[in-house]
């Protein structure tokens, strides 16, 4: 129910999500760049289908995708009361929170929906399904608001001239839009720095490729695709100058889960003494996990890297792991990105003070 | 013209390679895992867009492919005297020699083909085109041999229980047969070892995914799939023992041009203190290279990173970089195995001592 600067749903870049009149839109991300195809969701139970299956992805966007599921199952709730709404609207959340483990925001975003509930009991169920679609809409122009804080305060990071390393998407398609790591970007080219990036193609899900390579070459972001095994090939001839990553969750000590394959470009980054930066929205940090070895890690179908659509790639029945995430320890991470400010250093005391959470 | 103690078109395991009556056999490795399909070359030309194109890879295989095709070029020359034969063969050497740059094995195999020539300018080319096929047989099968002294030498760095990671395809496939790297794999098998070979999928080509997954399999040998960028994370839940990998050229300081990717691996490894292990027969050292600085590294079609057969993964238009291979300093080498011996520590005097050459 907060009041908002600016619409997110005339913000005028790329953007995954819209919402309007009880029906959520989402880019199918899993047919980019080849098609831009919206989907329709009335359903929260089709909501939660398309999280898992990545129709949409990226920590920021489940979140907010989440908010609108949770928003959609209220609309059709028919309850006796409040206390009866609540507990209806709670087991709508757990089957949006049971979609994806490892991405933070997921969990953030729903706890936020049940606290609107929670907080007003006292309400008519009518009142509160209102009073839902406000806190969605919210998380979701906040997103947007957070997005460019954190450009502003990460683009100070990027000298003039910098070639950009990023590894899946962190942009507009992963967050309400502008990005998280390709907002810094963006950032940087609105401060009129001459950047590059360079684009991990991120398999097996080719988020890379596919989404970064195509939302960098809408904007006119100069952007090259490399495989992942390049990253360390290309340091080493002296072609990087910086890393910038997203997150999906962050632990209180600083170590943070991303995308599978982050964590070897932070030690490659280390190797060759190159600044690798995190951007994540404070939605992000998990300030209930000491560690990163806390952070659960989703193991996804071995068909997403046996096959690319119908083309099988690897012999039948094969053994394949798939861990779709990874944990790069906080001694690897040369500063934080938040939309309040720029962690370095002591991580544990920086994200306690940032948050205003953690003992 | 050298005396064979068994025949490899005798060998029993799987080899990508067959020859007989002036008809050269290919598997067409593109095409693998999902077809098994054989291609015959009676045409020097063919054969030279044959390892370009890919229908055959490896260094020592693309060494006895290149030697098989010289000799195929000789049946067609009409010379009329000795002199006029070799200058005809060096032609057709220096197409087959234009076709990849980075892998030594193919200069190396044409220069012998081309040495056994001028050795032998007293004879009719008749009696030269003898001679040819003969050496072409020879390199074919001194390479089993080499893989299987190679495999008895590297055994013995491999722990029993080892989880082995591999990058790209150094097996049968890549070799006359029993391959470098899993050669070294099989002969810890056939020691009585139980190992696992976790296997890159080696992006772009899918040389892990498509044929050391297909070789293990087949041979019975437990093999693991993973992309490319989660080695580094299961080196760091200690789900790696030692990797160990081909080569497509060693400089004479032990620098190793291998797969683009294996550079990467080599820092995660040293990160993480397990072994690396480079398995490579002497005709692979170019003792002409000091440094790895001056391996020429290919640069491929970018359409092996946009596309997947016809599914386009990338936007159009899109800049693209493919280096086909990268190079791995000797300082991260544990040790380079040879069908000579181990050479670890010093690899300038090592590498000196066991090839005889250099300064």
């Amino acid at each position: 129910m907060s009041q908002c600067a600016f619409s997110a749903n005339t913000y005028a870049g790329i953007r995954p999500i819209k919402y309007q009149n009880n029906v959520l839109s989402l880019l199918d991300q899993r047919k980019l760049p080849g098609e831009e195809i919206w989907i329709d969701y009335t359903d929260y139970q089709e909501v939660a289908e398309a999280i898992r299956s990545m129709v949409v992805r990226g920590a920021p966007a489940i979140g907010i995708t989440a908010a609108y599921g949770a928003y959609l199952g209220a609309t059709a709730i028919e309850a006796k009361d409040a206390e009866d709404f609540a507990q209806q609207f709670d087991a709508i959340c757990a089957t949006l929170n049971a979609t994806r483990p490892t991405a933070v925001n997921l969990a953030w975003a729903l706890e936020r929906m049940q606290r609107l509930v929670r907080a007003n009991l006292n309400q008519p169920p009518i009142n509160l399904k209102i009073g839902l679609e406000y806190e969605a809409l919210a998380i979701f122009e906040e997103d947007l608001r957070i997005n460019i804080a954190m450009g502003q305060n990460g683009e100070k990071l990027i000298p003039d001239q910098s070639r950009i390393l990023t590894h899946c998407n962190a942009g507009a398609l992963a967050t309400g839009g502008y990005g998280t790591a390709l907002g810094v970007v963006r950032a940087a080219v609105n401060a009129g720095k001459q950047v590059m990036v360079l684009a991990d193609e991120t398999r097996p899900f080719l988020q890379g490729a596919r989404l970064t390579a195509w939302e960098l070459q809408r904007d006119k972001i100069p952007v090259t695709l490399i495989c992942d095994n390049m990253a360390g090939y290309l340091m080493s001839l002296g072609g990087i100058d910086c890393v910038i990553v997203g997150a999906d969750r962050v632990a209180a000590n600083g170590d943070v889960a991303n995308k599978i394959g982050t964590y070897s470009v932070a030690v490659l980054a280390k190797e060759h003494n190159i600044p690798f930066y995190v951007a994540a929205p404070l939605s992000t940090i998990d300030m209930n996990l000491a560690e990163g070895k806390d952070i659960p890690i989703e193991q996804r179908d071995t068909r997403e890297i046996s096959h690319i659509g119908e083309t099988q790639l690897a012999p039948e029945g094969i053994s394949i792991l798939n861990p779709a995430f990874d944990v790069t320890p906080a001694r690897l991470v040369s500063a934080i990105i938040t939309e309040r400010g720029v962690v370095q250093d002591d991580y544990v005391v920086g994200l306690k003070k940032l948050t205003g959470k953690g003992s």
